[in-house]
């Protein structure tokens, strides 16, 4: 992919990938980007400007083929194949996403789960047992995995990430509230700040009134 | 609060909160926008045009007094009175929210969780029974409730959706994989949608290649 395309395209590809899902699932063949639009509640003229950033995908008069523009919004998202993610962190939060299925569905796949508490060692979560953090490189060197999820406390997830890093893992799903500052500017970071969302809403409720 | 303020511009406060928090720890008492920009790693000039939006709180020569700087933000964003949450769904998700101790701290405070499950009825999360949802009424009605927590399906999620805000509720965080299309159009929803945001890692997992 050659052309750098902005974090603000890429953040709305998934709404349409869903909407397109849900197309298909009721069948619908074609649609154009008007009714697109009024079903996904933004301008026709942002999703043609959006989907002209890989390439178009419609055709004058005829609209956009639902099936076709699903796959490929897929493959640009790097859904066309497999991602292992290890979840670092076996708290609620670690069994949560551990045990939703629906990330398989888009290729995600749980692989291994970890903590530090010996109270949850073997414990299976979704056919994952629980494994003790100091088996991590022994895990690591004998699995791929792709993406590690940290749904650990804020105070060790620097230490643990750049453990990650130095493993070889590229790309890291950051639940902990801080920024990660990694040995490797090249590792992915996507990072899930629930008490920043929280205070989004806040300041919209006080400014709702 | 007359001025509109981009909701760009509020996605970065949380952040800065954070920082200020730290330093405050740190026992530092000021710093210059220069100092906070190397700290965070946005120019100083960033800074200083997102909290000019707010009326500035800098000056020339002196800095940013910390403290002051801290609860201001804090006032702004609504912290500065207590937000009380109901979770809808107590499975791994939704005990995870309530089990957040440091949701309390920013003055988010769980004070009830439902389910449909009756397996689940009765058992207690941090203090809060897990209550049936057919009791949600009579609970709104005796509670003061000002954001609702989904972490349930998406199937059911817009008709609670509905339901909590017929109710009176204000705002909602959404954990469920769907847009909500409520009938109040001005109740306040923030989504946390996990799976677009594993998207996104996924696209640039594959970019970075």
């Amino acid at each position: 992919m050659g052309k750098e395309i902005s974090q603000a395209v890429i953040r709305r590809m998934p709404r349409y990938y869903r909407y397109l899902g849900e197309l298909l699932d009721e069948g619908v063949e074609r649609i154009s980007s008007n009714e697109l639009s009024a079903r996904m509640n933004v301008t026709a003229s942002q999703i043609r400007q959006d989907l002209n950033n890989f390439g178009g995908f419609g055709q004058q008069g005829y609209g956009y083929n639902v099936k076709y523009l699903y796959e490929e919004i897929g493959k640009i998202m790097g859904l066309n194949e497999q991602h292992n993610i290890i979840v670092i962190g076996a708290g609620n939060l670690g069994q949560a996403l551990a045990n939703y299925m629906k990330f398989e569905k888009l290729g995600f796949v749980i692989v291994g789960i970890f903590d530090i508490n010996p109270a949850l060692k073997g414990k299976v979560v979704r056919g994952n047992q629980i494994t003790m953090l100091d088996e991590l490189d022994d895990f690591v060197a004998n699995h791929k995995v792709d993406i590690a999820a940290l749904t650990m406390p804020k105070e060790n997830a620097a230490d643990v990430a750049n453990r990650l890093v130095q493993l070889g893992i590229k790309a890291i799903w950051n639940f902990a509230h801080v920024d990660l500052e990694l040995l490797d500017q090249d590792v992915v970071v996507e990072n899930v700040h629930l008490s920043d969302s929280l205070m989004q809403l806040s300041y919209n409720i006080v400014k709702s009134r």
